[in-house]
């Protein structure tokens, strides 16, 4: 088994110029799933990579249509049914490259400059898919692999994966599997492999708030309506108090709370308040009283005003006094919050809190639950230790503030836990002009991931 | 002098079919002062006028041109020095008539049905501007007018009266008078005359809270940036306390208190708490504790949110941490607040207010005085006599919510106060489709002008 591991290493590293060779080739589709004008080049991209899945021995290749762009599936199961099945993710289509006038070289001309390879969808996400056909080659060509996979790539990441939900459902069979491989997160920097085991959910309402029947003139009726701009602004204030607590009722009787051990494990990622000034330009942080940046973006969760409209918003004045005022609220979850159960308590904070003075109405839209996985778990540890084997560093571990649907759509369908890792990092401009990949770091991704199919049968 | 009284009265009697006659020529002049395309008949509408006051007697009549529609001058100062005199302000532009499929007779084809005259502009104010006429012609045929008497009759009201600080300022020694008759108010109803002796003023802003440098990804900074939405909400929600009070520092400090007397003069208003659920359709109604519903709209100063703008605000849902949220807000004042002052105490509100952890910048647009008439004026005195002759009832003495620029020009340029009265009633469509005059109403008003002049000089 070491032998055929270090086999597999070895013919990694004999053939990173392949495999720059064909990441430079698909990153030169522009299949940008966002753009109708894209729909062959986005159909293009899955075909080359079903074809390059085919090359390099994954079996029952299909591109499966859907409502929209196409899921790339194959699998390779001669493992054995005692060894575990690895459903590795990954999406093939990119973000739009405009504005085109900011990139140094052409964003569909993938161009090296130093250790950098230029291109969109660079690090997000083709590089990370290369990297674990890369891995799989490495070890069909060195003999047979240690555990089953399976691939599920699909084309509308970028465009909030609407198809994904549908496909996944109707292939449980087909998709079925122990664990995930995401890799299509971050790494802190070129020195500090991470491995996100935690997301949070998203619970998103539309407020809107009714006063008198029709604009008014606030002259002859300021003073007895009650403005529901104002009444708007008075509900929205009551959502969190003193401390940077929420106060919806019962918000916070869900949450998880964080143990010594997983603050310390936090403690250890190196992000501190400096980073947060310094990539939002706020004049100063603020949040929840007694918990540090990292878990308050990650462990805790928040209630956000991501709208407000109401009244006459052009240019000038227009005395008016508005028939209605509107917001658009969105909670992050941590677990084990439950999106339905946040809507119930925003339903009570303004039935308690709303002034007769007014109408009011609540609209739920998302509801996708927090995703956490156990850091103790095999696919975790395997990751983890080979990540310590490439990197000489024990990785991080890190709780991730937005949300990643696929996360939670695959323990919804399939009831398994996602590995998340990857090999992006701030300054790789993702989605923006000049996104780049560090190659150094996407080959070490693939050692590690060779690393990881061993330590999974071990 | 009761002869030439009794005099006027009779030829006002006997030529009301005439001053019909005039007012549907008038009325059928589409002169919509926010219409490009009606320039010719606004023009038009001012050349009509100023042909019908020679025609009657007025002298030194002037078409003035200005930046926008002229304004038309006259005068007949032959009553002596020792007479006062009395600026007669109007207006002889109108709203535009759209939705036109919602007249029952063309708006510009005035039309007798019943009691009433309907067309654009017939309560407002082309009805006031002809019974005004009306009355100094019959004075005129009757023998001399009592008191010295101008006209200013300007066409952009409609639009704000965007030329007539300019006019006035540079005609102050033509215009100077002892105060003015503006008859562009309101009668309660048919049985109610009406005197409008004070206007509340506007002090208007726009409040802008800057967060993050540029919007931000609300998973990502979540719990860590202060939502300039929700800074904004809080500072707004503070802005009234539990009482429906305004909280700026200083707010009330010059505001003049309400004497028992004027509060039982106001008290005969017919004006109660029906009347404003039922025009606003509001489900309740709000205000200041302490004051009633009439005094809260008319004596007592208030502050509205005319509008809020933030983040996303589209169909659906962002998951953004907007960089800024802006508020329209605006401030309607009593005597003796002052617009300036309170600019100064928004300003210290939102330095006391406004956490560290935003920026912001409040933006002062307009600031309009409020204003007020004596009561017990010697015009306020000799329209109040003029009114209880013609009705039978003393007067209502009102005061109004919104604001007539106007009157605070006339204070600022000539130094006097204005006698505010005038004809138009609920139902009358002011603005809206189907615009009426209700005739036996205006055919009082012109007896009660010509009283009013013959008070004056008693």
């Amino acid at each position: 088994m070491t032998d055929l591991r270090s086999t597999a290493i070895h013919y990694a590293h004999q053939n990173r110029s392949r495999f720059l060779t064909e990441l430079k080739e698909f990153c030169a589709i522009p299949s940008v799933s966002t753009d109708a004008e894209r729909k062959a080049d986005v159909r293009r991209a899955a075909e080359w990579l079903a074809g390059r899945l085919m090359a390099l021995g994954v079996v029952n290749v299909q591109v499966f249509e859907t409502a929209g762009h196409p899921v790339v599936y194959g699998e390779r199961l001669d493992a054995g049914a005692d060894k575990p099945t690895v459903l590795i993710y990954g999406h093939y289509d990119v973000q739009p490259a405009e504005p085109l006038e900011l990139w140094e070289s052409a964003p569909f001309e993938p161009t090296e400059r130093g250790e950098h390879l230029y291109a969109r969808g660079a690090t997000d996400m083709k590089g990370q898919v290369i990297a674990s056909l890369a891995a799989i080659e490495a070890i069909l060509q060195s003999g047979r692999l240690p555990v089953n996979v399976k691939f599920m790539i699909e084309g509308e990441e970028e465009i909030g994966s609407p198809s994904l939900d549908a496909f996944m459902d109707s292939h449980r069979r087909l998709l079925a599997c122990d664990m995930v491989l995401n890799p299509d997160s971050g790494i802190l920097s070129a020195d500090l492999p991470t491995i996100t085991y935690a997301l949070r959910g998203l619970a998103y309402f539309e407020l809107h708030v009714f006063g008198p029947a029709h604009d008014l003139h606030s002259g002859t009726f300021g003073g007895v309506i009650h403005n529901p701009a104002q009444v708007l602004c008075e509900l929205i204030a009551g959502m969190h108090d003193a401390h940077g607590r929420v106060t919806l009722p019962g918000f916070y009787d869900a949450v998880l709370p964080l143990s010594d051990e997983e603050r310390a494990e936090l403690a250890r990622l190196p992000i501190d308040e400096s980073h947060y000034l310094q990539e939002s330009g706020a004049p100063a942080l603020w949040g929840e009283a007694g918990y540090t940046a990292v878990e308050r973006t990650g462990a805790r969760p928040t209630l956000e005003v991501n709208g407000l409209l109401s009244g006459f918003t052009g240019e000038g004045q227009k005395t008016v006094l508005p028939a209605w005022a509107m917001a658009k609220i969105s909670c992050r979850l941590v677990p084990n919050q439950n999106g339905e159960e946040v809507y119930g308590q925003m339903l009570r904070y303004l039935e308690t809190h709303a002034p007769k003075t007014v109408r009011w109405s609540l609209k739920k839209m998302t509801a996708g639950p927090p995703a956490m996985s156990d850091r103790h778990s095999k696919g975790v540890q395997a990751l983890g230790r080979a990540m310590e084997t490439v990197w000489g560093v024990r990785p991080l571990f890190k709780r991730e503030g937005g949300s990643v649907p696929v996360v939670a759509q695959c323990h919804k369908h399939l009831g398994v836990e996602s590995v998340n890792t990857g090999f992006s990092m701030s300054g790789d401009n993702m989605h923006g002009p000049n996104e780049k990949v560090h190659l150094p770091t996407l080959w070490r991704g693939v050692d590690a991931f060779i690393h990881f199919f061993f330590n999974l049968a071990e």
